[in-house]
């Protein structure tokens, strides 16, 4: 009688489910820049998005001191996934390289389930940075090796390359069912899944928006996990709006923060419908100093954006392959460029796939107006979006050590005597 | 017994005085470099500035459709000061020209009293916007004149030369006591007052930091509105924030957001006092695309900010006049430029004084690692800082109009019979 009392006291004043979301890079010039982009020109009124709607604080990104004012990926990840400042580079260890408990981890020594669902390689730092420990996060291959140890109930996204047969094997040894297809999601209705679907990253959702890869990874996520009737602790990442970010190429990243929206709106459906369910959406930092118009001028075009049709690495590799390469550059962009502007893609071309890629995100700029001042991070505080029981702590201001420091407070106090493994 | 009851219950269900405070251009960006050009490097932790502790939610800033995405001062505080979205160049009159009733009107015929306190010229786009209507911005003279009619009870900033001598007569024939010395300041002991300290706006902080222009005419602002037993609005513009964004100029931007953190630390420090009044703080939107970081460099370094002694402006002008000019600049810059960066100087010094200005913030940003998009504003949207009665209202996101939509209904809903006039 009085450990039942207590384990529903339990239930009661922490959420079952906890859905960690990550736009990474998405500072708040990305979700502006989103609202205008889906703006719906046959209304009178500014439609509201996702993240109008959830936001709720924002959060302070920096990293330990030894790496200065801006982070990475890596020292992000380990503050919302550890609570602790560490170096840039690190993942969810100390300054000194001693390993630091992660979320995924406490939830499931507590008899959680866990599970990552992302659009990189599930052994990219800031997956990795909520399932392990390294002193470097460009250690692919050990961080690969050491999620057989994790016993995450479900891993989803891309980095087939850092998953060799003999790791394959150790996983379906340990019971993981191991998929490398999309088509294959719906044969998986049990944990432990290993889905693997590209090589490192998945496709550019602007080059498939049909696809919908995150919010299908997400869906699935849901579904495994929600078996475990102690509840379970979900990250969810959009890592290809940071990858974008880098290239500074707008029309990629509105696609990725579509995608990313999209897979926030599926699990606020869930928030919604399963009422024990928390869920917090924020960035790890802000990337490329993205500007929502630039150069003095007071404008920004968003309806160009939707008329690009493909990823500019996509159109410049069309572009290197074709003869009539013009038509395919104006049609696949959807404006046709000047005569300068023709001259100036020219160039770029004989330099190879890269330089016309830059070229051409150059361009789609100039004609939506977009501004950018970097090709890694910027220091911007980052926003904070949250949804379901204990949504409110995080309102306002807070650093993002403080965001795990939350989320922690959230786990059971004590360890499920049934754990569902 | 009822009338007395009535009022009663209007003083308990909203606040009795309103402050709203606007960092003009002040984006996020220009708050997370505060809190580093401000951090004490003495100590382990990250000290949170005034803007940690109040921040509640973020606004968007767009303009009526006509304008596009991206507003001006004029078109942003006319929604904040009316509920209504405008073109760019309005002063609190609709797309059709037609005026639109301010919070300070409003207030005014309430029987509160109201002010403002700005550190431009005080009949600059948004006091203007907030004391009266003009169908641009630009009729200075025009908006000058039509002050006399707002009965406004404070009016302080900068602006004389458009205050003819007939006019200031006009003012003071009507009661006003006008000054337009610092030192005259402490004279005032009622209202009404014009003050005018400058000839157009007050002089930069980072050229006299002590002189504490912004933080002292409000804290006479809130001296003198207190007067009123029925309450008060004021508004605060940091107005020269947006300046210092407009010239890409890092070093004095920090100093002005430092005037205007002071300045709303006074602020809080009476809304503590008096716990019937409410703070609102934002900005009207953000200039420059400023970005804390840049060119790819994991790095921002505000201790170069810290050594800078004098505004670009006024460095250019000393190293104008002087032969020795290369050890003024080393000296007012805090550091010594390379060959080849006076080299550039030199080129820019014969091209006079406001290209060697714009070459001198070039260097600092070199030297900060500090990004900008542009020499105007951008769409991003804006943080909300709020504290006192009603400071919950503005939680989240929601659109600069709904601000002022927010504070309207937190006036007294009938005006009292004993206005203190």
């Amino acid at each position: 009688m009085a450990m039942a009392g207590n384990s529903q006291s339990i239930s009661q004043s922490h959420p079952k489910n906890i859905i960690i979301m990550i736009g990474d890079g998405m500072g708040p010039a990305y979700t502006t820049a989103y609202r205008y982009y889906k703006e719906n020109p046959n209304t009178e009124e500014m439609e509201q998005t996702v993240f109008d709607r959830l936001l709720v604080g924002m959060a302070s990104t920096y990293p330990a001191k030894v790496s200065g004012l801006i982070t990475d990926s890596a020292a992000s990840a380990t503050a919302l996934s550890t609570g602790f400042k560490t170096y840039n580079g690190a993942v969810s260890v100390d300054v000194e390289k001693r390993p630091l408990q992660t979320l995924l981890q406490k939830a499931k020594s507590l008899g959680l389930s866990t599970g990552i669902a992302v659009s990189s390689q599930v052994n990219h730092a800031t997956p990795a940075a909520f399932l392990t420990h390294n002193e470097s996060r460009q250690n692919y291959n050990e961080i690969a090796e050491s999620y057989i140890n994790t016993d995450a109930d479900v891993i989803l996204g891309g980095g087939q390359r850092y998953f060799s047969t003999e790791l394959i094997e150790k996983f379906t040894a340990k019971g993981y069912q191991h998929i490398n297809e999309f088509s294959q999601l719906d044969s998986v209705t049990s944990p432990k899944v290993l889905g693997l679907f590209a090589d490192v990253q998945l496709p550019w959702v602007i080059d498939d928006k049909e696809a919908k890869s995150l919010s299908k990874l997400t869906q699935k996520s849901l579904e495994l996990l929600s078996q475990n009737p102690n509840g379970f602790v979900l990250l969810v990442e959009g890592s290809l709006i940071d990858w974008a970010g880098h290239s500074n190429d707008i029309a990629t990243a509105m696609a990725e923060v579509d995608e990313f929206a999209y897979t926030i709106e599926i699990v606020e459906q869930f928030v919604r419908q399963q009422k024990d369910t928390l869920m917090l959406v924020t960035a790890d930092h802000n990337t490329g100093g993205l500007s929502v118009g630039a150069n003095g001028k007071y404008e920004w075009k968003p309806e160009v954006l939707h008329k690009v049709k493909a990823s500019p690495d996509n159109i410049a590799a069309s572009a290197i392959a074709a003869d009539d390469w013009h038509s395919i550059v104006s049609d696949q962009l959807g404006f046709t460029p000047s005569a300068q502007e023709f001259s100036n893609l020219t160039n770029a071309r004989m330099q190879g796939n890269k330089a016309l890629a830059i070229a051409l995100r150059k361009l789609i700029d100039l004609y939506s107006n977009t501004g950018w001042t970097s090709v890694g991070h910027t220091g911007l505080d980052v926003q904070v979006f949250a949804a379901g029981p204990g949504a409110k702590l995080f309102s306002g201001h807070q650093d993002n050590t403080e965001i795990a420091h939350k989320i922690f407070s959230l786990l059971p106090t004590r360890a499920f005597t049934n754990p569902s493994q």
